[in-house]
């Protein structure tokens, strides 16, 4: 069971996500430690590394990857930094985990398959942590049985209580949607072919220029429809749920609920309000299934096809945004590599 | 509260339907009685009229409604029948609840629109038995009072076990999704303006030819959209579901459940298997509610024009399925005499 | 199906029950009319009569029933009057609904079950109608159907929003769980044999005096056990559960709910606030039943003997209260009569 | 955050819960290791201890308390096994969690409490995981935060699939009802002080001689009431509930679920069959918990006055299974070293 010296990680990106996956590493995962922490705001970096024993801080993406006892490097910078992340860990053959997206473009995502490629073997995860939660772990168990046969639609909702003024039509695509592409392409084991975009009247709460919510219609090579309403602004709690509408049955995640209360002529509970509270324990489980499989040398979760393919749908996506008209999902042949 | 007479009803039609109503207005509706029974099938018809005290058997609908003691007329013949039923009943001034649909076109609706408007008043209520479900009248409840804001999309569903063979892809649109346009229209107060299809590959469990489920997406000239799955062979129940997606919130119908067993291993309890089990109570209360306000002289269930509007959604419907087009719906401007 | 002639009832007791009761057999059952209402009050009898057309107010309840057109009576006065309205209409031989509790104490009870086997054919239907709520009728038949096995334990909640201040310890088992004495008995297939009543430290929302919320234990003659919760003054709503734990599985009733909210941070829905609001559709169905099961000549809701054993139970159930101690039911023989 | 070296422990037992403990300490849980295991049976001992790098098997506990690198010490032997090893632990001053029971019987808790005692500080920790529980978690907040007012009652249900035909009556307060015991004394911050148990019949899934189900009814020093349906043969699934009822609501735990199946006529999903699962995450929560207080020198969970409190119920709850009667819990007063 247990290996020798635990698993050196440099953490790039101080954020909120970035915080939140040094703490999980130093204190929820068993055979991993916080090597180094790297950020451009240095007082940010320190802030984070110091109150770990023996981690450095840095500004510097690539000095933290040098540092002494770095065996593997966890992306959680901005998007727009990613692909240069990524391509210096691949440079010192480091494994990675890369929060989504993989990179922002889809032609990004094919510089690091190929840089990837090169390599020989897959190095790279895509912190596509939905496939940790335990009810998609249900569902896809489910759907893997044939036990209610085939899939034939699976709709999704994916509800924020709200979101920065900055946030845009393009960010409910890239940043939100990009979720259920990546979900739906896992729990369908297909991938998507075309979108189109659907915009009722958005919400008065919703911020200036932003149409929100929105519901996105996609198709995959298996057949199967998925449509997702996108509500960036719910005002009531960040909610995620899916239907598999099978050919014998339909099966729906995302209803659970731990405490029921009846007070107030009303029963019923609380909604979570973020997502690190709604995926809290799929976060856990994806860092430590992440850290257990790269002690082993393997890539189990989310790989950069996967990335890419992320990254090509949420390209037709907001095409289909722009245009209103169904667009077909441009994608390149998929490498040897990535096939199993 | 009380009235001299009971109301006469004349029951055009002796298949399930009508039987269900002949039941239906003999035992369970206070203030009324059925006087006359007609079917094509004079046996069926006979078999029908002789237990209910004073009911005439007539294969001549028109014969039914000259009937001694026939105040009004309920339609439960088969669709394409209808028109001239409510033609003939406008005729006799008779008021007039006619199952769905109004008729199977728009045009033959038109010229319906145009005998009632001859006549100064409404006479015709439709059999949209939905706004007289519990859950249905809740969830129009809360829309109404405004409490969760605008209404910006509705998600249905809506199953059934299976369906007969020679049910088409047109059936799905004019006998299934006729009810979430009515519902739909209903809900939101707001016309149809846009259908578009989705076909997903179909079920195996659907018959030959029958592409089964769809998706069908409406766009409404409130600006709220909304999409149904149709799945007239889910294989496990009869199940129809709404969730209306507000500025501060949503509201679903159609989980409800009465019991709830722990047993082999399972939580759960049974799925209603049919249409007149689910909405048993909601017939009950139209039937009621029509015959007392037909006793009043009124018309305050769905009306003409509302059927009118459902079969220019379903033309609409079924040349979006044919084309996989967006298609714009047809409507006349509506008359006075159904607006208030 | 139908019969010459509506059945007239005489409803004695023109407050709030039996205001509905009216209201129901005016305009919600098939069959029936109202021929004589009776009150103290002469005002109240005839603000309820005299909309109803043909309907004669009376102040006396013999006289109501000695109206012309009375064929059955429906006893909706104050449980110390039931004794002697029973004891009148069984002098006439007339068919009743009444009201629980047939009498307040079973010596009162014993009266009218003589008076009843002296017409040698059951009368009387006492007004549980939990027997006719859908609920408890699917958890009634699915007990039934053996497909659990044997019931073990039947858990059961009662809760009120809150009681009139008058409302005593005494109150909580004759006007409360009454309701689930009858409700086991029918369920389980078998008699109260012992009462025991625990008493926790009162919650600060009871009245000056009453010792609410209490849990109830008792036993049955089939080895089953039933515990209650009673608890007048919860706050929130008026909510009726039941679990059976049987054998092989659990059945739960109570839960249900129409429409689900998500907004202001919750998921959930309304409690009902009254039970003529959660128990509607089983009033409307008793009575319906009753009027039916009259005009064939028969009894088929629960009877004088169920009316009986619930007060013996009542009357161990107080003293088990006031002493603290487990009580044993103080039963007769059941007559032939009820045997069936 | 992070500490120079990971907390040793020596784990006493290999059975089950030994075995699960080794795992969980030695993948999920951060700055922990196993340094030693011990168990009667040698083989056992060896073969969970050979994979852990630096992990001696011994068969004596005192020698694997002994052994070099042992910090802490986690009791998972046969209950019966617990004072001896919670005794030599002591004496070495190594902190401990114990598996529930502390022990099993009240005068061996009161030893340990003496022992404890002695060394002028808490050292122990047993092993009531619900409190770790994320539902037991969230019920505890909303009982302290006051919001629903005081509790009044609390019903529980605590049901397996099927127990070991040795199980005997006794077990099912020991073993089974010991776990609502430590809950009710933690949710409602008050002390056990008389119990009393109804047996209905046994259900016929019961092995011969064990009535199963029993409703156990206990009262508390702070007026609140608990009743507790143990039913060890429920045949269906591993199930825990709890519902407060308190001065302005109810709150219930249990009914969570994570996938909502419509399949085959029926809603529903799959209950739990075994604690381990059903409380996976509550152990992993505990032994995280234990790990951190302890090298931060403190102990957070049940101590060993809970321990020896659940000891003083259980034993007047075996008494009130035997006599049938109220049974006072009898108690010592509670030594200053476990008054907060």
């Amino acid at each position: 069971m247990t290996h020798t010296a635990p698993l050196g990680v440099a953490v790039i990106g101080a954020g909120t996500m970035g915080a939140d996956h040094v703490r999980r590493l130093d204190r929820a995962v068993a055979g991993a430690r916080v090597a180094a922490v790297a950020d451009l705001d240095a007082d940010r970096a320190r802030a984070l590394a110091d109150p770990v024993e023996g981690c450095a801080a840095h500004t510097d993406p690539e000095a933290a990857m040098a540092a002494p006892g770095v065996d593997a490097v966890l992306i959680a910078s901005p998007g727009p930094a990613h692909e240069a992340a990524l391509l210096a860990a691949l440079d010192r053959g480091l494994p990675v985990l890369c929060e989504k997206p993989l990179t922002p473009d889809p032609e990004g995502a094919l510089r690091v398959l190929a840089a990837e490629r090169k390599l020989g073997g897959r190095r790279i995860q895509v912190g596509f942590m939905r496939r940790y939660d335990s009810e998609y772990a249900q569902l896809a168990a489910l759907l893997a049985s044939g036990e209610l046969g085939r899939p034939l639609l699976l709709h999704c909702r994916h509800r924020n209580v709200s979101v920065h003024p900055y946030f845009t039509d393009a960010s409910l695509i890239n940043d939100s949607v990009a979720h259920e592409f990546d979900a739906a392409r896992w729990l369908l084991g297909h991938e998507i072919t075309a979108v189109q975009v659907f915009r009722p009247t958005p919400s008065a709460q919703a911020p200036e220029g932003l149409s929100d919510p929105q519901l996105v219609v996609f198709e995959t090579d298996g057949g199967a429809l998925v449509d997702v309403e996108i509500f960036a602004n719910s005002g009531f709690g960040y909610q995620v749920q899916a239907e598999a509408v099978c050919e014998r049955g339909t099966a729906r995640i995302g209803d659970a609920h731990g405490l029921l209360v009846n007070a107030a002529g009303r029963w019923g509970g609380p909604v979570d309000q973020h997502y690190l509270t709604r995926f809290a324990d799929a976060y856990d489980r994806e860092v430590r299934a992440w850290v257990d499989a790269t002690r082993r040398g393997e890539v189990t979760g989310a790989d950069a096809w996967d990335g890419y393919a992320v990254a090509a749908a949420c390209a037709a996506g907001t095409e289909a945004q722009r245009t209103g008209r169904r667009v077909a999902v441009d994608m390149v042949e998929k490498p040897r590599l990535y096939r199993d």
